[in-house]
Parts: C-alpha cells; structure tokens; sequence
C-alpha cells in the first residue's frame, strides 16, 4: 500500500488535469454542504477549517439525511471515493429533490452515473485506490469543483499547488517511524487545536483502518475542560501525540500547555511538529505523516492495512435495510 | 453533589421564572452561533441537534475566536455559567466588535457585566452550583433567550417543560447504578447516532469531571466507516455504551448493527434505552442518567466529584496568557 501514498504527488498533478464536467459558477454560494463519509467525508472536515478565514461557510454532514434548512441556497458537494456510498447517495438525492445545486467528485459508481443523470457538476477521480489512500485525488477534485466554478477564497490553485513540496516522502517516513516506535504497543491519543482537528481526525481514522487499533481524539481548546480531568488519575494504557502547529499563536500555547501537563503526570508525549508555511501545508505534512504512520504500525503488528473486514460487514448490512 | 443532580426539576422551575432583560425580537435570526466552553458549551452541541427539523442552523463555537463569517446576520449566544471564561469573554467581545446582536446566559461574572454595560439581552441563572450541574439551568435560559424573542420553531416552551417528568430521579438512579458498575473498572467507548451524539458527549464530559476517568466517544453511521476496525484485534481495556434511541428509525437498526458486531467479537455491551416521547425528553432522560452515573463512578474509585484539579490549572494558565 505505500506505493499509493508515495505517488501522492502525482495523484495531485493527475487530478489537477481532470475536466470539470457540467462547470457553472458558484461563486454567490456562501454556504456549502460537504457530504461523505470515512475517508471521503474527512475531505469536508479539512474544507471546513481552511474556509474559516473566508466569507463562507462549510458544513460537514456525515449522515444518511440532510438537516431540514438545507435548501437551494446551499450548495450541496457530494464526495464518495467508490460513488456506491448509501449514506451519500441517500443525501445526494434529497439534496436534488430539495432543488439543491448539488457537484460531485466520484471515481465512479452510482453517484457518478446520478451525477451525469440529473446533469450536474462533476469530476471523476482516477480509480483502483483505496478510498483513504485517494486522500489527495478527493480533496484536490473537490477543490477543482470550487475554482471551476469561481470560488478561490477558500484556497488558490496556486497556493493548493504549493503544498506538494511537503508531500516529499523521506523525511515524512522518518517522523512516522518514530511516532509508530512509540504509540504502537498503546492507545494513542491524538490532541490538536480547533486548526487542526480535521488532521488529528484524519490520523485517527488512518490508525483505525490501516493499523486497526483504537484512537482517541481530542481537541483544544475544549481538551482543558473536560478530558484533560480523565488522566489525573494515571494512564498506562495511553500514549500522547500532540499535533504542533509551529507557529506563534496562542494554539500554540495550549500545546505547550498539554505538554507540561502530561509531563508533569510522568506521561510520555511526542509532539509532532508540522511543516509548511500555511494552514493547508501543514495539514498536507501531517496527513502523509498520518498516512505512513498507519502503514508501519500495520506492518509491526503484522495485520494487512488493505484489507478492513468490518466496515465490508457494515456495508452489506446497510445495502439490506436499504433494499427493505 | 447528589443533591443538586436530584434538583435539577427544581433548578428548570427557577429558571423559567427568571426574566430576560433587554428582550427584543430575534425571529428574522437564521443563524444562530453558541459559544461557550465545557459545561456551558454542550448545551450549543443539544441546541444544534435540536434545530435540525426547524429551518435554523446552530453553529457551535467552542474557541477563543469567532470564524471569520459570523457578523451582523448571525445571532450569538455566549454562555458560560461562571461568567468568566476566557475564551468565552474573547468571543463575546469579537461578536461586539463585530456588531454582531449578542444575548448571553451566565450566572455571574464580567460576562454579565459586559452583558449590563452593552445593554445586550440576558439572562442570570442560579449561583452556587457546580457548572456542569447547572446544566437545566444554562439549557432552558438559552431557551429562555430564543423564546423571549420569538424563536419557537426549535422547541416551544411547553414541550420543553414535558420534559420535566423524564428527570424523576429513582428509576435513573437504578440505571446509573447498573452503568456505573459495567464500566467502572474499564476505558468507557460511548456510541449514540447523529440525533444523540451531544448526550454522549456530555456522558463523556460528567465522567471525565467527576469520576477522573478517560471516555471515548464515537458517532454512528461515521463510526462504521473507520472507528469499527479498531476493534478487531479484541479490547481488553474498553467497555461498550451504546445509546439506544428507542424509536423505529434507521439509526435505531445502526445502534443494533453495533451491538451485534460487538457481540461477535466477544465484547460486553450495555445498551441504554432512553425515555420519553421526543427528542428532548429523551436527551434529557439521558443526561441525568450520565449525571448520577459519573457520581456513583467517583464514590467507587474515592474521589471527590466536584474538585477538578487540572481545568484549574488550566484556567490559572490561561489567565496568564491573557494578561500578556
């Protein structure tokens, strides 16, 4: 599975030249809906922070319905890696029966053939990945859909562009090696600010799927009024990866602050240091981080990162109760 | 700590009494944002759930900064029971600046003050009380706040009042006590679907607080599609609490899918059957059963429930950073 996560680079160059089917302008959408699930529906999570310093406003739905206020002034993106996602189709077709201007990033499925059916927005991303590891293809088709259809204050293509440089694997693999040495043989928990929860998320799931082990997420601010209570009395079983971010916000303290304070219990802490000089380089240096990370821990404790027997269980439940 | 759990009917009954000062008409809102932290903050994440069939849209701020979106067509409750929370005050000041109508819900404080000196509307509720105790009074006065103007299309006051029955406390006493014992010596992993993930939250939360102990928590249909293969190579440590909404929804045969899949595996499982006939009452009947549950799991592992040691620290860390 590296093999995936090592052309990331090129999957990005690829679906850069992918052709945005059914283009209009979307630009005087101030709110979008990003709907998917797992690894397709993170790419909403990652949206939804890079356009907090924007005039618009991403919502993340991870469900099998859509909130009632989503109408027609909501642009509605429907991402789903294999396009057969009952969840995200449910949503997708109330989406079009609410008269929603719906655009999705597919490599195929149902939700393509939908997507060319009701002539809407689209963009097909290459095939034979896995969902998770077509990270970049997903996040990089979503944004197509946006520049195509004028909306660039989210992220340019040039500064989306620029990131490539810290998808260079060498160095990521070494910091994965580390973090993998010290998380394996316990339950990570993965604590970020509100910046970079979607990554702290992202590592989660990457963890869960390749590795399948158990992950906890928390995110700062909010860590320090609740959870941060749950390890006074000890923790043998847990190990601390503190996402930071490297700058010189006030984040940034919180970290330190988390630091210190798993110190001062005698827990052991690695705080992963991000890359990059903005928000989306970050992310971009976290994610293929998170990416190689899972793939080792998977190969320490001997299970195969391609294959994930229970979510194959889930989906042929639902498929049932979606037939009945 | 017991006595202000059992008094929480009482605790609604005083806040409905009290007025709203600076009331004015908040209908024409859409939007509406809460911002708030811990305690406070979970009553934004039962609001948003709540709104979902009406066509307003909660967002939830849980951070020392406002996205750069919100402004004058967006409504923003501040909440925070003592009334000094940093991060809370720091927003409210941003929503000010921004022109933003601001009401806030808080028992004392500088935000009350602030609240007094903008002329903004509010609401005081009970002193004395723990803030994660406080809960009925910081739900039902931001309740309070959208009734006074207008806004019943998310809950009417009357419904909310039904809800009262569901908080008799003997027979949540003898579910909490069954909890606490499943639980108790274990790594508590709290599954609710879309509708339930506040309650689970605040499960969560009252255990961290009062019983000093790590929770996980997960969100079904998501849940399916990552967290569920954490899980296959066995959980000695964990313990599984599922939500179970009683009703005849799809997410009612998603909890199911969870439990049977646990089940296989050889896991133990307790599933919590929530009372009442809506939405509301049975997240209320929900929250006092967390409540007791995270009390009687402090008296068995001998620790005092309403010290909270680290948020102090915390807070103590926090003032400093702002003082600068």
């Amino acid at each position: 599975m590296y093999e995936m996560y090592n052309k990331w680079g090129d999957i990005v160059k690829e679906t850069l030249k992918q052709e945005v089917i059914n283009a209009r302008s979307l630009s005087h959408y101030r709110d979008i809906a990003i709907v998917g699930m797992g690894g397709s529906g993170i790419i909403g999570d990652y949206l939804q922070v890079l356009a907090y310093g924007s005039p618009r406003r991403i919502f993340v739905i991870k469900d099998i319905s859509l909130p009632q206020w989503i109408n027609k002034s909501v642009l509605v993106i429907a991402i789903s890696y294999s396009g057969n996602t009952i969840e995200t189709l449910s949503a997708f077709y109330q989406a079009i029966d609410r008269g929603c201007e719906v655009a999705v990033v597919a490599s195929g499925g149902k939700l393509l053939e939908m997507a060319t059916k009701y002539g809407v927005m689209h963009i097909t991303i290459s095939k034979g990945l896995v969902p998770r590891a077509a990270f970049p293809a997903l996040l990089y088709g979503a944004l197509k859909i946006l520049w195509s259809g004028g909306i660039t204050d989210i992220i340019t293509e040039e500064d989306a562009k620029k990131a490539l440089t810290v998808l260079n694997s060498a160095p990521a693999m070494n910091r994965s090696q580390q973090i993998a040495e010290f998380i394996e043989d316990y339950v990570p928990v993965i604590i970020a600010d509100t910046r970079y929860a979607p990554l702290a998320l992202r590592f989660k799931n990457e963890i869960n799927e390749n590795a399948k082990m158990p992950v906890k997420v928390e995110v700062l601010p909010e860590w320090a009024h609740n959870d941060i209570v749950g390890w006074e009395l000890g923790s043998e079983k847990f190990r601390f990866l503190l996402i930071n971010p490297n700058d010189n916000s006030l984040y940034q303290k919180f970290i330190e602050f988390a630091e210190s304070y798993f110190k001062s219990l005698g827990f052991s802490v690695y705080k992963l240091g991000l890359e990059g000089s903005t928000l989306f380089e970050k992310l971009m240096h976290g994610t293929i981080i998170a990416g190689f990370t899972s793939l080792l821990l998977a190969e320490r404790r001997g299970v195969n990162p391609l294959i994930t027997e229970s979510i194959t269980m889930y989906k042929e439940f639902i498929k049932k109760i979606f037939k009945n």
